[in-house]
């Protein structure tokens, strides 16, 4: 065990199993990760726009970058947190992050010791479950319906918590296009939600990385849109409206947590090069931009859907979400779609296992399916060797 | 104590007195702060760069980045630490950081629990003292001389904790151009201060970040280019000779560390648009864009001292430094420059405090003076403003 003769240096919190696991390549048709669309990723614009800011303020790049990085980015994010999600922020409360990897990982930092408990929706994001995992954080899931986590649900799992001694670190909620579930929370529920935060004194972390991608129904304001909303952290993401490559997302934290979460971030403000790039194309473009985004990726869930109901048939549950870049799909309860995965990918197909996303429970029998990469041909394609896999494999019916 | 409403719910390393320091505004000289030279800082080239990168892979910009950061942009950093340090290493053994201030916070994260024991140089960066205080870790200050730390005096202090049932979590050493002293360590002192490191199995970490900018002498191989550096982190960066505005470094972080600090990283990957812009400016031109910046930098801090020697006199010590940004001065014992950094600020002009630098012992009678920004007229009229300062505030003689 040679690789390990350091490994009593090692903080409590670092995990002494850790191996690299290599990414591996990618197949001809990838639903497993809600990467964006290539065709609509404004390249040539965005580098147009490097070019004005650098013309502007290039020379400002020798200064080290504020800590919460660039004032006027601060500002465009407050000015779209408002006209979309109805939060009224100042820029002193936003802190810019490398994405919505980072803003889960400085807010894990900020609250859990090796055994915490975490409350989130029962299934939940993969990569929020990787970074609470790594932070030695125990899940605690709360059931589901159509607007996300059930605020009686939520009630009773925190009692029985405490019957056991334990309090919270945060409630983990997605509210809007919930991942992977893909749940909407109405504003009532949200208000309800708050309301049994604020009953326990328990902070709230709102994960709203896919609002912007609504196809239909009302936009709901956020959580943090709400009166006293001092234990509520939210954060924001840009790289499903402009793209995963370029690290790019924000935290809004009240006064209760701000000058602590900024005391664990030291060092790690994204590139300003990146920042300015995206400040000058965004504040021209954004809304406009996400205007055609929305009607393309809404074309694609149609595309998915109807190619899930002409392949998969009846045998499959599945719910059209109102927005966001993924399908969830539930195959009945006797089905292990884990082992075909290997055989899937061989073949040319992979798709997100259920269980990676679940904070518990057997999820077995459900899959992720993201439609945002591929185009319409593709997917269509994609859809039909997934189900022929899946028929030869016995998950779906001959 | 409204702020303090949830601070139980924090980690136990957070520290519970976290205040937000709004950085104070920039005064017309300013001396304080290693910034390069904007007028060096190759804002057209970069920009030309990012727009052929975008044209060969802007696509892959949808994808989420290689945790490690974009392979081909490790593969150059291999090429660059094997010509000019002597270390041999793959691309799977380096991990791009968005600067060495994230390099510092990930090696920190892997080691320090609050009350744990850092050894480094008796003064040594500010930057990194902040992170490792923020960690909970007590400073061990080794003594110095124009090599850096001293081999017997490192053996000592080792010893010394030992006696108290302490081992440090890792030696932090600057051998190159050490910030703030100056100290240029040879390539013998490396082989020692390795040796006592292994001799006593405790992990080095080396932060090599301006071993670019060498004036003049030998350019002595890295301490990670010995054999047997299976305790050693190695870090880089590129803010000195490209900006620190673009967040961009690197570790060589041998097998017994690579997962651990892959583990404490999540979701913390650079801006794949900065690292393609880095990539394809600098394979073209890194050596050649790195000669022209040591050829100004020598031009200014050559400068820099014969201003100071002209406006301070002998009342001061200073070594001339073979590299990097910043000149170290002592004043006589009795000199307490920590109260008139206000008053010269008001006048238009800062320095850095010794103490800031110290890892215990008091540094009132010591500045560092950072050269890297002012063009020669700025130099020479700050240094010039600063001494009349310090002679009106009687730290120098009438």
């Amino acid at each position: 065990m040679k690789d390990k003769k350091y490994n009593s240096f090692f903080a409590n919190n670092v995990p002494q199993n850790s191996v690299i696991n290599e990414p591996l390549p990618r197949p001809k048709y990838d639903f497993a990760v809600a990467f964006p669309d290539p065709d609509h990723f404004p390249i040539g614009e965005l580098h147009q726009s490097l070019g004005e800011a650098l013309k502007d303020q290039g020379r400002d790049l020798v200064f080290y970058p504020h800590p919460q990085g660039l004032l006027e980015f601060r500002q465009l994010v407050c000015k779209k947190v408002k006209e979309n999600r109805g939060i009224d922020v100042g820029p002193e409360n936003i802190i810019i992050t490398a994405g919505s990897g980072q803003s889960i990982n400085l807010i894990t930092q900020l609250f859990v010791d090796p055994g915490d408990t975490i409350v989130s929706e029962k299934f939940t994001y993969s990569g929020a479950l990787r970074v609470f995992e790594r932070f030695g954080a125990q899940m605690a899931g709360v059931d589901m319906d159509s607007e996300g986590m059930i605020p009686d649900s939520l009630t009773n799992k925190i009692e029985e918590l405490q019957t056991k001694g334990i309090t919270p670190k945060f409630i983990y909620t997605i509210p809007t296009f919930q991942n992977p579930v893909g749940s909407d929370m109405s504003f009532q529920r949200k208000k309800e939600i708050l309301a049994i935060s604020k009953k326990f004194e328990i902070p709230l972390f709102e994960d709203d990385c896919y609002a912007d991608l609504r196809f239909e129904g009302d936009n709901h304001p956020a959580i943090a849109s709400l009166p006293e909303t001092d234990n509520v952290l939210y954060s924001g993401s840009f790289s499903k409206i402009l793209a995963p490559g370029l690290r790019l997302g924000w935290i809004v934290a009240p006064d209760t947590f701000l000058p602590y979460l900024m005391a664990v971030n030291p060092g790690t403000t994204p590139s300003q090069f990146t920042i300015l790039s995206a400040l000058y194309f965004l504040r021209e473009n954004m809304n406009e931009h996400i205007e055609g985004l929305t009607n393309m990726f809404r074309g694609k869930r149609d595309c998915m859907l109807g190619a899930i109901g002409e392949y998969f048939g009846s045998e499959v549950e599945i719910i059209a979400p109102k927005g966001g870049l993924y399908l969830w799909l539930k195959f009945p309860e006797h089905v292990d779609v884990d082992p075909i995965l290997p055989i899937a990918r061989e073949k040319g197909v992979i798709y997100g296992l259920g269980n990676t996303f679940s904070t518990g429970d057997n999820a077995n029998n459900y899959i992720r399916l993201c439609y945002g990469y591929h185009n319409l041909e593709d997917t269509v394609a994609g859809i039909e060797l997934l189900s022929n896999v899946f028929r030869e494999q016995g998950i779906l019916k001959p």
